[in-house]
């Protein structure tokens, strides 16, 4: 990948646990900072993949588990290559909900699929691009549905798998920020939003590319 | 793949050689038989199918290639996994416009990726599993051109495509064909219809199963 000057940024951890509200004091400080920031997410950040986005969330009905992970991966490709690259390209900053993290930790160890498979689509998908940096927003499941239930809003087809699965999802969450601790920021969800925007920002600015 | 005794028959070629016309003609005869047939085709052949071929098939503006390469295998993936294998399992015969080696000539040869990297995407998708027999009606890019021409409907985004990709795809047919004799019937599409409909029914009767 060539790249001027950007730094790529993903998001990650179950529902509840904060990605909005930290992406978006991320955001604030970056931008107060003088840099061009584009939020972004997968699934569904781009036109087609808001199409796939529908699909894998809200058909009615099972879609097979290969076809699930398939179609994550689609969405996956097309994002990285219309919008992630082109941003990096042109010296911004990528600040991302969710990326192949999600993926291997939701579809490989909380399913029927082999993690490593799960984790060579996405890369094939992305042609192997990777982010400069994972932050990993580490909640225990029963305290992130005691949010989500507040929050009075209607579950999607994820959210409403039980907290066994989630508590599975962590596990991998946790082992995938353990193989790659140079890539990851582990932050305790449970902590002070203040205290969680400190610690990421620390993090951030201790790799933000000189500015244009 | 558990089966009974069902038979799995795909079809392929490019648009306009005829193989709707050939599946029909097929179907009849071996409902004549007194054969169970389930005609069905990818992209589309599910729910979740209509769904991806719409995104594929008629989305206006660009899709990245691996993000399409994706998802045609997720289409495959849902379709093998929820009506291919089940109507195998009953005993039926499966009857099917199109499979992987649309993708691998289509995808693969036709445009920017790689034709193994594409076929083993596929075989993922579907877990491995392969038809019984393919059809392969063969035909001239320019004649098949001529053919669609006259049929008087809109062209979607491939047949759109120029006439030199479709000699690119023959080729790469031919080439799928050539390393998989005992799978594969290769058909003079410009014959008649009549004498191709006889050579496709002695095919078929060769390796038709007893009937249950």
């Amino acid at each position: 990948m060539t790249r001027r000057s950007g730094l790529w940024i993903t998001l990650e951890g179950g529902d509840g646990s904060g990605k909005t509200t930290q992406a978006e004091r991320l955001e604030h400080w970056l931008i107060e900072e003088g840099r061009t920031v584009v939020r972004t997410r997968e699934p569904g950040g781009s036109e087609v993949g808001q199409l796939i986005r529908e699909i894998v969330l809200h058909h009615r009905g099972d879609i097979a588990p290969r076809a699930e992970a398939l179609l994550y991966a689609a969405d996956r490709a097309h994002h990285v290559a219309t919008v992630v690259r082109p941003a990096l390209e042109r010296g911004e900053i990528v600040l991302q909900d969710r990326y192949l993290d999600s993926s291997v930790a939701y579809q490989g160890a909380g399913r029927v699929l082999d993690a490593t498979e799960v984790r060579d689509l996405s890369l094939w998908a992305a042609d192997g691009a990777l982010p400069d940096l994972t932050m990993l927003l580490d909640l225990d499941p029963a305290a992130a549905r005691a949010r989500l239930d507040s929050a009075d809003k209607p579950f999607d087809r994820l959210e409403a798998e039980k907290v066994d699965f989630h508590t599975r999802v962590r596990a991998a969450y946790l082992a995938l920020a353990d193989a790659e601790p140079e890539r990851f920021l582990v932050v305790d969800a449970a902590a002070s939003p203040d205290e969680i925007a400190e610690a990421i920002r620390a993090r951030v600015a201790a790799i933000l590319p000189p500015a244009a």
